[in-house]
């Protein structure tokens, strides 16, 4: 019998931990500091929200999981140096993290830099050194896919945008192709990354792809409606700190009501992509529900 | 009749340069700026020593051009990201590179983190999209070799220990340590990845590898001794801006004199390196010459 689905999201990111802490550089290694430093800023972090779509996707193309730690360490090491990056004061300027000090702030500024660049190397060896499908060509198609998901016509291409639209009216349209690459393509990496480590095929990865476009945007809806909300609630303001730094969000754009119904509609969305597999996506299935219902 | 090697590396480093411009995003492309400044940073600027390197290796080793153009490119890219991201204030903080402002001056420093990730994420991306060689499990190693080159126990790993390094007194090892990673192991897999687009052989690897490490520590202490000899003469300093930074050179370690014959040993060691292959290997001989003869 399968097991509920906290308990299976809390197995695999207990397992993934460990996966990643083997996988990271060890901190006795020369140059220390910076390895210290990376692993300062990849473990004990965050919900794992892109490795667990990976291994939900890896499960339904049946794949051996200990090729979806890899894709999934690789993904998550991407997604662990945007953050430290986006915090420096180049960029967002953020001193906490998870509610640690971020990275310059408990280093320095420039450890921060090159750890951030060496996460980045640290993703593509991962994916090149170990076997992660049968096929040598497959594998260079996956390097690819993380490779144009990451850069500039992916997520940093996406915060490119995100720093050009502050204190600008921004269309819908615009909005959502600043999301779709700023978070959207990570997450859809994961997801088709997991699949391709099994045995899904063409048809059934368009599928995937459909669905992490979906759930990647309604991810970013989400966020927009709960910064809004938790602000409105505890600080008595009408929106939260993006629309103070006045960045434009789909609550500032859509009003609450409509961001609320797109996020649904997203989550609809998703759980349409995955309706011909059946049982084998149900991970997937919640973790869409996980990832739209969050809060409200 | 081959041309000699002024016309040999001007004729590559003008090829190369259309090699680059069409492999970058075009900067008509969204996000325009992004791309206009991974321009700005990639093009029009360098001796191009590390491509040279790739180039002459692909010879050697009967490469078809067209996949060396690849390896040297991706090279490049690494080459270049690292120069945006070192030249930022809360690294070497410096205002002109090649005579020209450097990224962060011209643009932004965010933009300048967003430029040297981009290009990192470009320079993977070519080598798992083009074919390199006519098997893929080669290719799958060869990005192996360059992510493991780039990161904490490559490039990156020696820009830290440079970081750590300043206002110390480093022995000669750990000075030579820091090399081998900061510029040492990229130059190494411009050699090697070169030879790997064509048909070297396990044993030729080998001492291409040891040719490549003795020109990559040459380079450095070439630097060095030109840094030292050029203040000296035109500033009437006794040392360059590395001393002046509190930062140790060879120079400073072993003495004008001795940092000399340092740099003409491992010339010596390159060209040994090669002496079994011949006629074949002119070009990495006449780059050798050109890397440790520059101005001395």
């Amino acid at each position: 019998m399968r097991t509920d689905f906290p308990s299976w999201m809390t197995a695999h990111q207990s397992r993934f931990e460990d996966v990643l802490q083997s996988l990271l550089p060890q901190a006795v290694i020369a140059p220390e500091r910076l390895h210290q430093a990376m692993r300062y800023s990849v473990l004990d972090g965050g919900k794992r929200v892109r490795p667990l779509l990976a291994f939900a996707a890896g499960e339904l193309a049946g794949a051996d999981v200990l090729r979806v730690n890899i894709a999934a360490a690789a993904v998550e090491l991407i997604h662990a140096y945007s953050l430290v990056h986006d915090d420096m004061p180049c960029m967002d300027d953020d001193v906490l993290r998870r509610g640690k000090p971020t990275c310059h702030v408990q280093y320095d500024e420039a450890t921060a830099l090159l750890v951030g660049d060496s996460l980045q190397s640290l993703a593509f060896q991962l994916l090149a050194e170990h076997e992660l499908c049968d096929d040598p060509a497959r594998q260079l198609s996956m390097i690819r896919l993380l490779a144009e998901a990451s850069g500039s016509r992916g997520m940093a291409g996406g915060q490119a945008i995100d720093l050009e639209s502050v204190g600008k009216q921004l269309a819908l349209p615009e909005l959502e192709f600043m999301h779709i690459h700023k978070t959207g393509a990570l997450i859809r990496a994961s997801v088709l990354l997991g699949a391709q480590c099994g045995n899904a095929s063409p048809d059934q990865l368009e599928r995937l792809d459909h669905f992490g476009k979906c759930v990647g945007l309604a991810f970013q809806v989400v966020d927009d409606v709960l910064d809004a909300s938790e602000d409105t609630a505890t600080l008595g303001k009408t929106a939260g700190k993006d629309a103070e730094s006045n960045k434009p969000t789909y609550v500032t754009l859509l009003g609450m009501q409509e961001a609320r119904k797109m996020a649904e509609s997203l989550h609809l969305g998703a759980l349409e992509a995955l309706s011909e597999f059946g049982e084998s996506a149900l991970r997937l299935r919640e973790l869409a529900d996980f990832i739209v219902l969050r809060k409200f």
